[in-house]
């Protein structure tokens, strides 16, 4: 007897169903969207994660030593390889490339709610455009992925954040570089440390400033909309003022401004939450970031991206502004199942074949290819048993309709269609089966005939 | 710059659309034959291959210790966790069981033509029947998966052969067991290997009859029907029939009577020689095994599969016959491209959306959310910029209408939709948007609007 591996899962076909629909929605919408599925492989040179995933992400990979000596590792995202695909090519694609990309993905992580060590992620990015509207473009994208699922902002929210704005910001202080990044990784984790500990983290960044900026990061996490965050950066105790780096930030505002334009015509405010606390731990994000996170309960979170631009070039490419998110399935798949919205999807068969004898089987046999041609689900007894036997299996497979081989039936060139939960039954010639079948399919069968 | 590795294929969105036609087509063909889709992980622990894959597979393994100690192996094949999957519940699942899969499997082979380390498979499996019903029910599948992609009995057949008879032939010469086995394997590999060797090699098993037993070999591989089978087999020179084991013969020979019956009643002789010169590798096939082999060129395998009743109960389960194949993407690729029959799916926008100015930009961008929540496949650029240009982006995405958001069209609340083709325009107003366009699509707009 054997196991799955823990953190892996097995999909028998009513969950199968299931993740397939999950991946159907994510499908139509991205294309609805004009966006272009493409795929790269599960494993990939173990140095195209270490070049570009953080420390934490590498310290989870399944990597190991190839049959040829290769270091290869299991991919655990997707932006490396869609960066390695889209740098390759870059000055042949049509711009700005929009591809997306549905697949599997593994990290050596504790296995627990919501988090496997196998997980599929649904992967969207724009490449080529730098300003806002590409921006706009997927959080509309993320934002439509989930209600296409039928969950509303009810349901989740999208909270919105900008590691530029902090970096001017932070200017202001003197901080730029390796310092900026350290300050920003502790801002990210400040909700779930001691406020004494944050405090003494920035006090070896900002000195004597760091109980000013931390009062500072409070007000900006806690601003909701975009006059107030203009109120503490630009107002007349700003410290960007002061530091004279206050064109920048109003510069950086009117981004905020154009791209919060572009959502609320797009009817999706509602869906929205400014919240600069959101900075986003890895390493390579650069301007707007955000993260689509469940309402109510423990605020999970359901997808994350944000805009990437120096990502392409430092795996040795040209320059290519990005901007991207991924949504995993597991939490999604939680929520969904939660909110009963994971419909149970049924695969059982339109039609089950009844058949009377051995010469009722070959003239059935040929009748049942061409409507599994035509799109119907059939099925039968794949060994010669008794009319009982078969209604039985008929019903246990749930099909809509049977439709009875009988010798009766096939003396006058015709099968008997009955309705397998009304009972209704309908005698029809075989040239017309199809045809007929097609229009009961839709209609079912009155139960007069 | 990185690459991908050798042997792993990188899939731009051309190519991404050709694969999954690819899996749509095997996926309607599976689900209209009743079969119902299932997944495991690709990543299992090394015990399950080593169980039961033949040892040129296991040699093949991307097999690894994880961080938690395990040896693990990426999927060579599926019917190992297809195994585990079934045995697993096989009390509670309805018989007979009917479930395919399609996913990516992984060997570390030398790449070459038709050869690569990552490629996909579908499989398709019936277990808990016994009976040739089911074989014929897989076959027929096989068979129509090809002829949906557009291939026809000019294209492939389908060698057709049988384990069990060899087995109960080479009883009657006092051959059983481990050295059975042995035998089959020499027979499979005779094409590619000297009249000289096979002869000695056989020797070691057949001893003096090595040579009677070669030559009857030759005759059964030549056999293209039931009856010269029957001939070979229970002929009044026959060796079975001076053995005294003829009435298993003649028992099978009845079923292969059954499964050629019910592969007649289907019309699909035409796709069909009897070849009992197959015996497939792999070490756990039981009764009928089949190849689908392209026709002329160089005859390459596009499937293979066959009965493997021992399976299940030999990782640890109860006993559930069970019968199978798999189809690989590669080959069957080639063979496509080559018959032009991989279209070419363009992934361009039905409509492209050519905004006036920041007001229009407004207005039009709530219609394309709600055009694309109708499923129309909008796109528009990201970033404000003139008309010239708009059209030129739309020309370039090869989109099939343009939609004009101009102020004019707007002060009417309408806007002017025109066919990137003919050029021909109309005016719509805008609450009948989705309507008139959903027509447009269908019937073009006249020219003399």
């Amino acid at each position: 007897m054997f196991e799955s591996l823990p953190g892996f899962r097995d999909f028998y076909p009513d969950s199968c169903a299931g993740r397939n629909h999950l991946f159907r929605i994510w499908r139509q919408t991205a294309n609805s969207f004009g966006f272009s599925e493409y795929d790269a492989p599960v494993l990939e040179p173990l140095d195209l994660f270490k070049e570009k995933s953080g420390p934490e992400v590498v310290s989870q990979l399944f990597a190991f030593k190839d049959k040829g000596g290769r270091e290869v590792a299991l991919r655990p995202e997707m932006t490396p390889s869609l960066a390695r695909l889209a740098g390759a090519k870059a000055s042949s694609l049509r711009r700005p490339i929009k591809w997306f990309h549905i697949g599997e993905h593994y990290r050596y992580e504790k296995p627990q709610r919501g988090r496997l060590r196998a997980f599929y992620q649904f992967n969207a990015d724009i490449l080529g455009e730098p300003g806002p509207g590409a921006d706009a473009e997927l959080i509309a994208l993320c934002i439509k992925s989930l209600t296409a699922l039928g969950l509303t902002a009810e349901d989740f929210r999208i909270r919105l954040s900008d590691r530029d704005i902090w970096l001017h910001y932070m200017a202001a202080f003197g901080i730029e570089g390796d310092s900026a990044a350290q300050a920003l990784d502790i801002i990210d984790k400040r909700e779930r440390v001691d406020r004494g500990v944050t405090l003494e983290k920035l006090a070896q960044i900002f000195g004597d400033s760091a109980e000013d900026f931390f009062k500072d990061v409070e007000r900006l996490g806690k601003a909701k909309d975009l006059n107030r965050l203009k109120d503490i950066l630009l107002g007349p105790d700003s410290t960007c003022k002061s530091a004279g780096n206050s064109d920048q930030i109003s510069q950086r505002l009117n981004d905020w401004k154009m791209l919060l334009d572009q959502l609320d015509a797009m009817q999706l405010m509602p869906y929205l939450e400014i919240d600069l606390g959101i900075v986003r731990g890895l390493a390579y994000y650069t301007g707007f970031v955000f993260e689509a996170f469940e309402r109510g309960g423990d605020l999970r979170s359901l997808a994350g991206g944000g805009r990437y631009d120096g990502l392409v070039k430092k795996l040795g490419y040209d320059d290519l502004p990005a901007t991207g998110f991924a949504m995993g399935d597991v939490t999604l798949g939680d929520l969904l199942a939660r909110k009963n919205l994971l419909a149970t999807f049924i695969s059982a068969p339109d039609i089950f074949a009844i058949l009377g004898g051995a010469e009722e089987r070959k003239i059935a046999l040929a009748d049942i290819l061409a409507l599994r041609e035509n799109g119907f689900r059939v099925e039968y007894a794949l060994k010669e048993t008794g009319f009982g036997k078969q209604f039985k299996l008929a019903g246990q497979s749930r099909a809509k309709f049977a439709l009875i081989y009988g010798a009766e039936e096939l003396a006058a060139d015709s099968v008997k269609v009955r309705d397998m939960n009304s009972g209704a039954e309908k005698l029809i010639p075989r040239d017309r089966l199809n045809t007929e079948l097609l229009e009961i399919r839709e209609t079912g069968i009155p139960l007069e005939e």
